[in-house]
């Protein structure tokens, strides 16, 4: 395998002591990083060298929540309230998709996570082989499970329950390691209790952790309490999901004692810090988890509710929001804003010694962004221009795996004009 | 002149009956707006025919409050306190500010404002002149103000005032009349009531409206409560600012009845959403103000608070944020947040009749967004689109009374590589 590195670089590390290296250099082989430091004076051991000239080289962002088939869904339907928005819009569409929707959907999405620093997603949905080619073929990292409903007959559970596992073991540690997988109960109101645990046992069997909607909405949260006599924590905790593995997305409605719990399982948390707005679920009590230890990182949920998969929107959301809602400037400042979409986001999905940050021996996932731009000027402080000026528009480069699949802000390995074509073909059938 | 027009594209005029024209056409001369409709058979007339192949045309935006010169401070100071901020980081550097601060600082901002779709803006500071200047030069539209602040001795105070008057004198309608201007008291609690009447006389006296920061903080509320008896927006009103044309930046802590006041004097607000949520000023509020009649209209404040200057996001933050807050999905639906950063932007600074539409006779200032991108796919929506997927980075081509200052990204009246240059060689200096 060749030997590449970047030079002239701002290297935003990321790394445990938040290096930072002016004039630095990141050189990987075998799809992992190998050195970086200061620049080398002797580069002639390099098969290919990357100049570039200033701009930041950051690891790429991991977005811990989505769906990446609803694309096609895209300003479909927007503020509506969430059961109206649902239940008229959302699911009568999402009934008549096709495997064909969730191959271009994928694509879609997949596209503009890359162009825009993700190089490792969550997805939970249906038609999972789907998205896991696409994954291959892109070239991309990602976490996926195939997301269960409980609703309908016993049959139609047991046949998802082994749609999901065989999808964990046919996919798991595929790709060249850069496809891994959950098992997935859509959330508590979708899936009734023995539903839930059939699904917990089959995860300790395979040795999988579990991904899980939960208390989103203050609604879910009552008819939780309703229904089961708990609010989801406890119903979960009572269910041994948290002796699992398990990543739930939300995390809106958490009072303290439920904190708690999380915490002390170690349950890790993917914020939706934007589609929580839009959707008007709420504002997750983040500052509250991060203080109590718990692994939060960022997702960008579908593009249904959000409507875009630029994860640097949410860092400068979840930057801005907490400090206007408690009246303290001093919450999330930018570096923590950038540690939720880089460490907590390998920590959520349990790959924390692969990806996350740039260190030697972990896997080449690498962001530039073009710096050259009125938008990072004057040079004061590259991680506050990151977070509260930048774009995820400004990214140039994207490695995954030391492979390159964005040069210049083109997609290398998905035709975006053939995606773009096809998914204006798929949803002119929505009504 | 030369006759131009913009065929084949997806227009969105933001007019009254808020018409959206799929291949469309958008033709100028002279500065204004000969034609808007469907595409024409006959293009012969016309000296030049620009085809923007579907791309979205829209009007440009209005940022109604800020300080250009300030970029030089972006990233300079951040997650700080208010106060700590303002008095050992802000205050200190802004002390040192030369001609030459001002002239590149509004440069880089300029820039910013173009490439990201603000054609017109608001500005308050000193070293006007410089600022009008570069608004001269770049081909961009503004109302202009020196900021006065009360501090100091009597002489200091007269110098301002007839500094700021000249200011008035010299430079309203110039530059083709894309150049306007305002007499600007910086807040009640940097301005005596005395030096504040002085200035709402000369507004009276030379027909001019007048801009100040008002409710901003909490805090800046009750110091005036304990110094005048009075909340911000009564003691203003007694002291006649409100018989002139009023723009006040901020309106965070307003009561009800003191929107009411708001309202009856027809005072237009510049809302600074992420900017109040940096300094953890607090939330405005911007739905009841809204329902109330007020213009709000958007301003991002400077780049030191914010820190960028891409009203997209605060189109798509006012969009969000309110539904979050108050559990109401269907609150500053897309369109409404569209027309803050259009009509109501031009008519918080009275040029309703000129610019916030496409509409002919009006001013040619005129945005095109590139739309052949992942983000505006599939073609559901524009102006969902446009505010919940889009940013300012998508900006292609922008044209500011008929004149085209940027192409492609890139400014064709200001050197940004220069700028980028000068602003990097003036903040070296600062500690």
């Amino acid at each position: 395998m060749s030997k590449k590195i970047i030079v002239n670089g701002t290297i935003i590390t990321m790394d445990r002591s938040n290096t930072l290296i002016k004039n630095g250099a990141v050189a990987f082989e075998d799809g992992k990083i190998t050195y970086i430091g200061e620049e080398l004076n002797d580069l002639s051991i390099y098969d290919e060298v990357i100049d570039v000239k200033g701009d930041y080289v950051i690891p790429g962002l991991v977005n811990t929540h989505g769906h990446a088939s609803m694309s096609l869904l895209r300003g479909y339907a927007d503020d509506l309230p969430l059961k109206q928005w649902l239940e008229e819009k959302m699911w009568p569409v999402e009934a008549t998709y096709t495997k064909d929707h969730a191959k271009w959907g994928t694509y879609l999405s997949i596209i503009e996570m890359l162009r825009t620093g993700t190089t490792t997603f969550v997805d939970m949905y249906d038609n999972m082989d789907e998205v896991a080619m696409a994954v291959d073929h892109s070239g991309m990292r990602a976490r996926l499970c195939r997301g269960m409903i409980g609703f309908g007959s016993e049959e139609l559970r047991q046949s998802k329950l082994e749609e999901a596992s065989n999808f964990v073991k046919n996919w798991n540690n595929q790709a060249d390691g850069r496809i891994t997988t959950m098992m997935s109960p859509h959330s508590p109101y979708t899936c009734g209790p023995d539903f839930i645990k059939k699904i917990v046992d089959k995860a300790a069997e395979l040795d999988s952790p579990i991904h899980i909607h939960m208390s989103e909405t203050r609604a879910e949260v009552e008819l939780n309490v309703k229904e089961y006599g708990e609010r989801p924590v406890k119903h979960l905790e009572n269910l041994g999901m948290f002796e699992q593995p398990t990543l739930v997305a939300h995390a809106v409605h958490v009072e303290d004692w439920e904190m708690d719990i999380l915490a002390k399982y170690d349950v890790k948390v993917s914020n939706n810090i934007i589609s929580n707005l839009k959707l008007a679920s709420g504002i997750a009590p983040v500052p509250e988890m991060l203080s109590k230890g718990i692994t939060v990182s960022l997702g960008t949920d579908s593009s249904a509710s959000n409507n875009n998969l630029d994860l640097f929107e949410e860092l400068k959301q979840v930057a801005l929001l907490y400090k206007g809602v408690h009246n303290d400037a001093t919450l999330i400042p930018a570096e923590k804003a950038l540690r939720l979409a880089t460490n907590h986001g390998a920590e959520a999905i349990w790959l924390e010694n692969q990806i996350g940050s740039l260190e030697v021996g972990k896997q080449a996932d690498i962001v530039v962004i073009n710096t050259k731009q009125a938008f990072y000027q004057p040079a004061h402080e590259p991680v506050s221009h990151l977070v509260y000026s930048g774009s995820g528009r400004d990214v140039k480069d994207v490695y995954v795996q030391g492979k390159q699949v964005i040069k210049n802000g083109e997609c290398l390995t998905v035709d975006e004009e053939r995606v773009i074509f096809e998914v204006n073909r798929l949803s002119k059938e929505f009504a």
